[in-house]
């Protein structure tokens, strides 16, 4: 080799004592980048291994087991006696040459860019938006109260399932959910919503997403069309979008879905995604009537009706409804049910009730997708049901968001009722806020800035509503906190 | 009404004390389903209140919260004074009259089918495998040693969480992943596989189905052709078929995949999804001149390569040689790797690294399969890896897999070396057994039958390979109880 060779690649070894970064591991890797950029051209002769140890102070057996690596790549050739040679591994193979050559990346450089499938395109761009930072909770609609997560009783429970013996939350899990979690839904389900549901037909799922992802690829092809309520929340536009289908937006009235509009616009459907028991914003409920109508079409049609039961938990004048699934006997509806609203979104812990002529199809496809869902918190969650807990926090978080509710009606009528008049259902965990006068978009950013999240209800409508108003979701925010929220909100109002 | 009708109702009205079951809720369910059945014709005038609380012997109170239920679902008109009559809301709207009648589908009756579309016959239809019981995880390859399970150190980590005062772990996390966990995969891949990564560029996910789900259709459209390896896991031409591509078989030979094969097979393929650094059943490594080959094809054709760097942690002679990744410089391969098989399934614990170029595709299309991964086991291990307990728990695997291979080899010779060859390969979990007679597949069969999982080579391969081998996998088999597992496994030999 030449001296100079030897040189520069003294010159560039710079051998640092990090914990955890093994030193051959450096040699080797800084050889190695010489090589592959072609700075080391083929046939070059490296020092020995003893220069290199002497030259870098290291001991001459970490040399040699970096060389020992770069042999093993096929970079070098190492014999005893004649020393190590480079490769044409490196440039000899048209890596060097290649146009975007990937060493010479540096940061900054713009990436290169992967192409993405159509589908994939859709996939990407669905515009699915992420959630807001905790620090804007007030009034994000839809953010649990995590102030009331039963902390105590969670973790008891936790340590029950830590502390035993047996190896099955670690290994592998039944795809459908855990026995004893499935057996305690159905439980919960026939007491709660009236339903004839067995353990065989819950799957435990990690979040409503991903059922809605999965129904919408086992009934859907690409250009399919999906109802969908309006208004309702955009990101279930987004998530049929994503499955590369049609959203076909279905008008509400006082009896929730107009069935006979959604049969004009698109009789051929393939799916209808609903939320009988609580339609959004009018807080009123489908009708008996607009319920077997739905379920009337979607027999004729073969379609598929999903059911998300998104907070039926939360009503506080009366009690829910009877669920399309029930109704049904469970023959074409898919029920959705989830945990992120009653303990919290950190779990991923969500169900399906599936009908049985669907259930070895999205058992196979959820295979597939994700396999099981993680056992630890099935397990726990299994217990927290059947002990009763749930119920009791349930009933907890009932009386808590009415208390919430309260106060936030109270301080809102105090400190806005001159310029808004307030609509409250009697379920859900959100208010509208109708304004006199400012415009909704303009209050909402003013908000942002003054770190409270108010979303216009424009936003859940499809196709320009003009309603000016703001929806208020109180879950998350206590009663302490609402008037110092409100008082934010009344400054956004003064600066928009 | 009739005497006849209220007589009727009330032979039909059982009411039991079931605790968790309120009486009120069966007296509602009771009716509702009569005059769903149309059994309570429109018009009927149900037993007052009283009547019916006399002879169910409950209080009054109770049958009117049946009632008020029964009126909110527009099943009967409720009016003080007047009494309660059926509404229209039951036979009137043509839900008695269907022809598929729920309520009359009994158990017996075959379910009705959900229509799939193409693309959810494919996805239902992939033949992916579910994992079989445990009861016979000798010698099933893949599965990890759970007796291992670092039980105490993850007890105390989650306690540390669990006793935390936040409720971070509580609420929506990041979809990418916790910011914790990303940075102490990125140091530890540094470190471990000599990798440039920073904590952006991990992507925490919940396996590795997952990610090759959302990279199968990110990158590929239906009807687009994907590489494999042959032989590979079976899995992944499921997955691939599931996502609608075709599966396209390249063969590996002892310097791994066989690029110009592909290029001959399918130049346009959109993925090619590769093990470099363990070759299955070969047990070889991928040269790098073929690893340069398939990274120069992958960015003429813009193709993604999706390195599953699977048990790329169990080598006993040598030490893992550099990701693709590493050799990309990051740019056009997407890394994979999994705590499946280190810690255990159960966690439901994986990650990708994402290429700048895909990162936003990738995460948006994250948001809408699944949403952000469950948060309280990425604490734990991220606690877990930052503190160095992974490197030692590996550690402790690979000399615990060396003793459980050797002890496997030791029993196979004694017990059967008449029988079969040992192929032993210097990584990964599983050992190849070539049969001087008798039939692999038989031989599995009979095995299976007694409680041993040894899966023939042939199922590895696409397009009959005519090798008479058995594959068996000894991670799940402590050194004691190899004798008697192998004891069994030539008594299925002896069978067959």
């Amino acid at each position: 080799m030449s001296k100079g060779a030897g040189g520069a690649l003294l010159d560039m070894l710079a051998v640092r004592r990090t914990p955890g970064r093994p030193i051959y591991r450096q040699i080797f890797a800084g050889i190695r980048e010489r090589i592959l950029r072609g700075e080391l051209a083929v046939g070059t002769r490296l020092p020995s291994t003893r220069t290199l140890a002497r030259e870098l102070s290291v001991s001459r057996h970490t040399v040699m087991q970096a060389f020992e690596q770069l042999q093993a790549e096929g970079l070098i050739s190492s014999q005893v006696g004649d020393g190590a040679y480079v490769l044409d591994g490196g440039a000899g193979h048209g890596f060097a040459a290649a146009p975007d050559k990937p060493s010479e990346a540096g940061p900054d450089i713009a990436p290169r860019q992967v192409a993405l499938s159509s589908r994939g395109a859709r996939l990407a761009g669905s515009g699915l938006a992420r959630r807001p930072e905790l620090a804007q909770r007030a009034f994000y609609p839809g953010l649990p109260a995590l102030d009331l997560f039963p902390r105590a009783v969670w973790r008891r429970l936790s340590n029950r399932h830590l502390a035993a013996s047996g190896t099955g939350l670690y290994g592998y899990g039944d795809v459908a959910g855990l026995p004893a979690l499935r057996a305690a839904l159905a439980d919960y389900l026939q007491v709660a919503r009236g339903m004839t549901v067995a353990a065989d037909d819950v799957v435990v799922l990690s979040s409503t997403w991903q059922a809605l992802d999965i129904a919408l690829r086992l009934a859907g092809d690409t250009g399919d069309r999906a109802w969908l309520e309006n208004p309702g929340p955009e990101q279930v536009h987004a998530v049929v979008r994503a499955a590369g289908m049609s959203p076909v937006s279905v008008p509400t009235d006082a009896d929730g879905l107009v069935v006979a509009e959604g049969e004009k616009r698109a009789a051929d459907a393939r799916l209808a995604i609903v939320n009988p028991s609580h339609q959004f914003s009018t807080g009123g409920v489908m009708s008996l009537a607009r319920r077997e109508a739905l379920l009337a079409w979607a027999r004729r049609s073969q379609a598929l009706v999903v059911e998300n039961d998104y907070e039926c938990e939360f009503r506080y004048d009366d009690r829910p409804l009877t669920p399309l699934h029930a109704l049904d006997g469970g023959q074409g509806v898919l029920y959705l049910g989830t945990f992120s609203n009653i303990l919290g979104p950190g779990l991923r812990l969500a169900y399906a009730v599936v009908p049985p002529g669907l259930r070895t199809a999205f058992l196979a496809a959820k295979q597939v997708v994700s396999g099981h869902t993680a056992l630890f918190n099935q397990a726990v969650l299994a217990d927290f049901i059947g002990e009763g807990y749930l119920v009791s926090h349930i009933r907890r978080l009932r009386d808590a968001y009415g208390e919430r509710r309260r106060a936030l009606m109270q301080a809102l009528t105090a400190q806005l009722g001159s310029r808004a008049t307030l609509h409250a259902t009697g379920r859900g965990t959100s208010l509208i806020l109708e304004l006199y006068d400012g415009q909704a978009a303009a209050i909402s950013r003013a908000a942002a800035a003054q770190g409270v999240a108010v979303k216009p209800l424009d936003a859940y409508y499809q196709a320009g509503a003009d309603l000016n108003a703001l929806v208020l979701g109180y879950a998350a925010v206590t009663e302490a906190e609402v008037p110092r929220a409100v008082a934010r909100l009344k400054a956004a109002f003064e600066r928009s």
